[in-house]
């Protein structure tokens, strides 16, 4: 029997909504916690992840209310880490294919694809480098994408681990957040909304965000205000 | 029935002996080939792996020579995808235990432990800072190791993954390799060698070198002399 389940999340995280979209995806109850990035709680550290990241797992020990969590319960962190666990865990809906080889296909996809993707929209965001950088990751992406359906064909936790970054990205480069060069996000996004080229990488975005597990953990709007929040370029403050 | 495995591997890469401590631990035959890093085949990039790096293994497909890797094998990369696909395959050895609780705290292990053992003697070898951060890296893994047996208690992939590190860490600093402050590597060995706090990552560190299949893919003279052509110091040159 599987033991009970507690999130601690967080909205604005990438890494926190793969961890969100694999356990709705799995159908399997949990509870969810949201931690307040810049306002932790003083027991999470202690208590829950060491690093003070999200996402993390408490999963079984005793049903108590997750801001008083129980040490008898096994804490697991790191977003990789955990949508594998959610994986092992989930028996009726498979996850993750029982073939090697489409396994070893969907950690190859988190390991490099989804981590490229990563790079390419944050840094921009954060470092102010150019978000053609975006182009390039899409256009791995693409060549590793199947001619339909997901990262490895069926869904699976390969695609929980880049739709975060994809949205994000849209979010972003959609409304020009970030610090690099104005007008350079939307002139990015417009080439992937337009160009024929990246028809496949358009197929594939608008399948994973039909998900109901990506709709359910997913907030366009507070996103768009934390990247305003965080990242306003300052000659435009 | 499994097929057959051509591992592309280099007797000098810790990401390659990852991957064949793993083999030899699963006792599936597999076929090895040495990438020279400086001189690679001009076929490896375009047939095995686009990004040119070793380990990657060629799985199924006919039994073909090494060095004319058939189109229709599978070609996988990557050293954490790679033990976790022999994992996998293997069938008669258990290389990570089916408990999901005990699985997600091998992959934490080989996700963080594993990599900070490696930036903490490598960057250090390469870039010069100080071999301290070695200290720091072993008292994490201590504090993760139970109190006797392997990582997570039996040998698992996770030994695999952090061994190649610890064993490139001791010829390097033992022998005072690298480009940082001459007789610095030596007095971070002889930290770990002598002082009691260290006793428990000895232990750990005899267990792991005393397997067959660390032994029978380590060559330490090559490693020494690799060290000497790539990392010497200029001003004692």
């Amino acid at each position: 029997m599987t033991g009970q389940i507690t999130l601690y999340s967080s909205k604005t995280c990438p890494w926190a909504q793969r961890t969100e979209i694999t356990l709705q995806e799995s159908q399997l109850p949990y509870k969810r916690f949201e931690i307040g990035l810049k306002d932790k709680p003083e027991w999470y550290a202690p208590k829950i992840n060491p690093a003070s990241k999200v996402p993390a797992i408490a999963y079984g020990g005793p049903n108590v209310p997750a801001d008083q969590p129980s040490a008898s319960s096994h804490k697991i962190a790191e977003s990789g880490v955990i949508i594998e666990f959610i994986a092992d865990l989930s028996k009726d809906v498979q996850l993750l294919p029982k073939d090697p080889i489409q396994r070893a296909q969907a950690r190859f996809f988190i390991q490099t694809v989804a981590y490229k993707v990563y790079e390419s929209y944050f840094i921009p965001i954060k470092s102010g480098t150019d978000p053609a950088s975006l182009l390039e990751a899409i256009q791995v992406l693409q060549d590793f994408l199947p001619s339909e359906g997901y990262a490895i064909g069926e869904w699976s936790i390969a695609d929980a681990a880049v739709t975060p970054f994809l949205a994000r990205a849209e979010v972003a480069f959609s409304n020009d957040l970030g610090t690099y060069e104005p007008g350079r996000g939307q002139a990015v996004w417009a080439k992937l909304e337009q160009e024929p080229q990246y028809e496949r990488f358009r197929k594939y975005l608008a399948d994973v965000k039909g998900r109901k597990s990506f709709q359910n953990t997913w907030d366009a709007e507070h996103m768009k205000n934390a990247y305003i929040g965080h990242f306003s370029r300052t000659s435009t403050a």
